[in-house]
């Protein structure tokens, strides 16, 4: 078998079996290899932010790496940014990156480009395989850095000879590193900051989790510890019967208030909460100047482990836990679109075991209390800020879970940097209903302009804020794609759209229209 | 003044007054400059690709650079793939990329990225400003490294406190290097290599402008050499009553065959051909193996002044030019869909001094015979080889000459990776003719993947090569972004609406149903 078929038969025995792809002239053998294959779906993107993007999906909701298949230099330029939001989310991928074959690559023919450097700034592990004979202990080693806890980017190189030349056979999987238990002083340090008050356990990354997080809510129920998420987390399981984690905001004036007051902090998969932002007079560290924060478990560690261990230190193994969100799913609003009502008419409507992309950006901000009480759901925000995440993100975790409905929440800004998922979505038709806040502005910036203590936008600095004239149709943006579509224009119209979505399985897209 | 309005203000005193924009949060302070400072035409991307391959269309029409403005280092990231095309076609750019404050940076905020190590892959000069009263300054730097010849990539770092502190007043304009007249004994060596027989002239950068092209068709009647043009040239102008140049074709069997007997290539702005990608049992190098290649002019150098220089040294300054096009436009086709039919039709119905962005690529390859004895026109193709090239260059090169009918050839394939672009060709109303060739297909990657030796491909690796089920809707798809479009599915149909497109000034798509 030549280098590429060895390396997708490694993929496979190493149990990456999805691959989101973009290929080109570069990546054709590795393309082949899939009809010699069984046991590889490959997914087709028609721009790389796409695939990367689906990749972070897939491994948010999979908790394994999928593949992602890209096309030299510039593909996955293309794909950085997605690549970006997933490392902040501290989700593995594996990216296999064709390049020039190697005899080629001396010539500088116009595709030639430094992959290594471009890849590095949003790569864990980075690797040029240097022969079709080293390809497939490439890919193992890959699939190792890849799974590694908590989940990483490794970036595989592939010059086109070492996919056609002869490879190896399969490379065995390689040992992966399990999450580390913490030991016994950390979680009594832990403990006994909790147990001096004014104290919270912040979390991030798996301690979101539903175990984990009736961990933290029996401590709580002893220590009366409050329970907060990073703002930039990667996936809650958070609904009915859940224990309730309070995000810390976006803003700094409320993410300042929401900290007010605490002099202890324990970290669990969590950092020190900085502002997304710097502004002129505000402080980029959030917490109060004399809080103390305590490291329970860092990312590469058992955190529902330690939030377990934890709960016995204390002697709360068996205590009830405090912060169960109750069943008590607010009632369908009708009449004009407000935010608060927006917020209202998805918790009324949310069906259970829902997965929720969140880039509702300005328009979501507030969603999160009209959806705390409803159906079990899992909630995924863009970790990384790069925007043009919630579409590819959706058609990843869609692919993932095909039981689950995905609802994409995006708003028209950010939609437009990688509109093209509706394609794939239509293509593999997914289960993902998307709605697409249609304010017709970047108008989370109106609000960015003012806080960075420039002014009121004149004339010129408007029209860099606003997506009008002409105004995005986004109906026929997605009937382009493939993807049928409705628009909104009040609440009313929106729950009979939105009913419309739910009730089948398949891609739906709408606009409301705000 | 603030940091930000003393850059704004030193890169109109340098002759950058053009900016393709997608800001964020850190370049607000540069969007509120643009209110208070007169002579900066900004232009919003909705996306970054579409932001620098505007760039690239702006310089190789007005041969000189426009800012760009992007967030942070994902919005680099999004931008790089068009940076790439646009330093292989040696196109200045000046990139000012919004950072995280300097005080913010070390707290790893979700946005936070090696926004320099992102830029150096595609930039030619890259630098974090380190200071609001270093901006000027720095912008000045950028200004003169963008303008040095052949034309460069300059990325300028701009952190959000750089902007809104106190800046200086406007750096003034720092001298750039002129390109270099190249010795006279190079000039003698390259005559006496011509006049020797079985020669040619390879041209690429700015030796393909008519003048320059002029003096090497003096230089061809002079010694019979022969004329030819690099693949990946960034701009040729051709056309009735200019000097032809034979373009290396892109397929190696067929480019090894252009250049067979050749024993001497004088190169002027171009570089030793090589294949665009590698192959099995083909070769890197095109050019015969005892050829020999003699650099008469660099890119920095004075490529025109150099073949006017040959010209006198051989006795040709008043030599009449050989292989002056005359203008013999084909006979309008009629009926079904061929590409030498479509190629025939564009040769037909190509305006007078029209800017063609080509990116037909497999559809596309044969325009060239039916266009070279038209009305004089400039050919812009891909110099780069990274798709999604033709919407944004298209959008820049209309920007920069508002005068002439812009006519962008796009397969459906490449079209999809920044359709974006159509929307700021909406706002804009620019004159932009679109024609998608729409096979809905990477059709190129059916031949790639024989030619790379990979067989016949199976259903699974047909499904990556393909883009049906859902086909593309190229007219939504216009519609969506704001701009009106027609559908021809034989040649009567698109002579009537490429009639309709000519006619107008302002946008319009034409998909062509292949």
């Amino acid at each position: 078998m030549n280098g590429a078929e060895s390396l997708v038969r490694t993929l496979i025995a190493g149990g990456v079996d999805v691959c989101f792809a973009n290929p080109g002239t570069s990546e054709m053998h590795f393309v082949a290899a899939l009809d010699k294959v069984e046991g590889m779906r490959c997914v087709l993107g028609l721009f790389e932010g796409v695939v990367t993007g689906a990749a972070d999906g897939y491994y948010r909701m999979a908790g394994k790496p999928a593949a992602t298949l890209l096309h030299l230099g510039p593909g996955l330029g293309n794909g950085l940014a997605n690549l970006h939001n997933a490392r902040k989310a501290h989700s593995g991928i594996l990216n296999i990156v064709g390049e020039h074959a190697t005899h080629h690559m001396k010539y500088d023919a116009p595709l030639t480009a430094d992959i290594e450097g471009i890849a590095r700034p949003m790569s864990d592990w980075v690797k040029t395989s240097p022969s079709a004979q080293a390809v497939a202990a490439d890919g193992a080693l890959a699939i190792a850095a890849a799974r590694t806890p908590p989940g990483q980017i490794a970036t595989l190189i592939l010059p086109a000879d070492t996919a056609w030349n002869p490879g190896t056979g399969i490379a065995p999987a390689l040992p992966v590193p399990v999450r580390k238990s913490v030991d016994a002083d950390a979680v009594k340090k832990a403990a006994r900051a909790l147990a001096a008050g004014d104290a919270a356990i912040l979390m991030g990354d798996v301690a979101l989790r539903a175990d984990a997080l009736e961990s933290a809510g029996r401590v709580s129920a002893k220590t009366n510890c409050r329970l907060l998420a990073e703002y930039n987390y990667g996936r809650m399981e958070r609904g009915a019967g859940r224990v309730r984690a309070e995000r810390i905001p976006y803003a700094v004036d409320q993410a300042l208030a929401t900290l007010k007051g605490l002099k202890r902090i324990v970290l669990v998969g969590a950092k020190i909460p900085v502002s997304f932002f710097a502004y002129p007079n505000k402080p980029s560290l959030q917490a109060p100047e004399d809080c103390e924060f305590i490291t329970l478990a860092g990312l590469g560690d058992d955190q529902a482990g330690a939030l377990r261990a934890l709960a016995e230190e204390l002697g709360a193994a068996q205590t009830p836990p405090l912060h169960v969100a109750t069943l008590d799913a607010p009632a369908l609003p009708t009449g004009k679109f407000t935010l608060d009502a927006l917020g209202t008419l998805l918790g009324a409507m949310l069906p259970e075991n829902a997965i929720v992309i969140d880039e509702a950006v300005s328009s979501g901000r507030g969603f999160a209390r009209f959806t705390a009480n409803v159906q079990p759901h899992d909630w995924v925000p863009n970790s990384g800020g790069s925007i043009g995440f919630a579409l590819p993100v959706a058609t990843g975790a869609a692919i993932a879970c095909p039981e689950r409905k995905v609802i994409a929440l995006e708003g028209d800004g950010s939609g437009m940097y990688t509109l093209q998922a509706l394609w794939t979505m239509a293509r593999e038709n997914l289960d993902v209903t998307v709605l697409i806040f249609a304010n017709r502005a970047y108008n989370i910036l109106r609000g960015e302009l003012a806080g960075v203590g420039a002014g009121t936008p004149g004339v010129r600095a408007t029209n860099m804020l606003t997506l009008d004239r002409p105004d995005l149709d986004w109906l026929s943006l997605a009937k382009g794609h493939g993807v049928e579509a409705g628009r909104a224009q009040n609440l009313d119209e929106l729950a009979m759209q939105f009913k419309r979505a739910l009730a089948r399985k398949g891609p739906y897209l709408i606009e409301v229209a705000m």
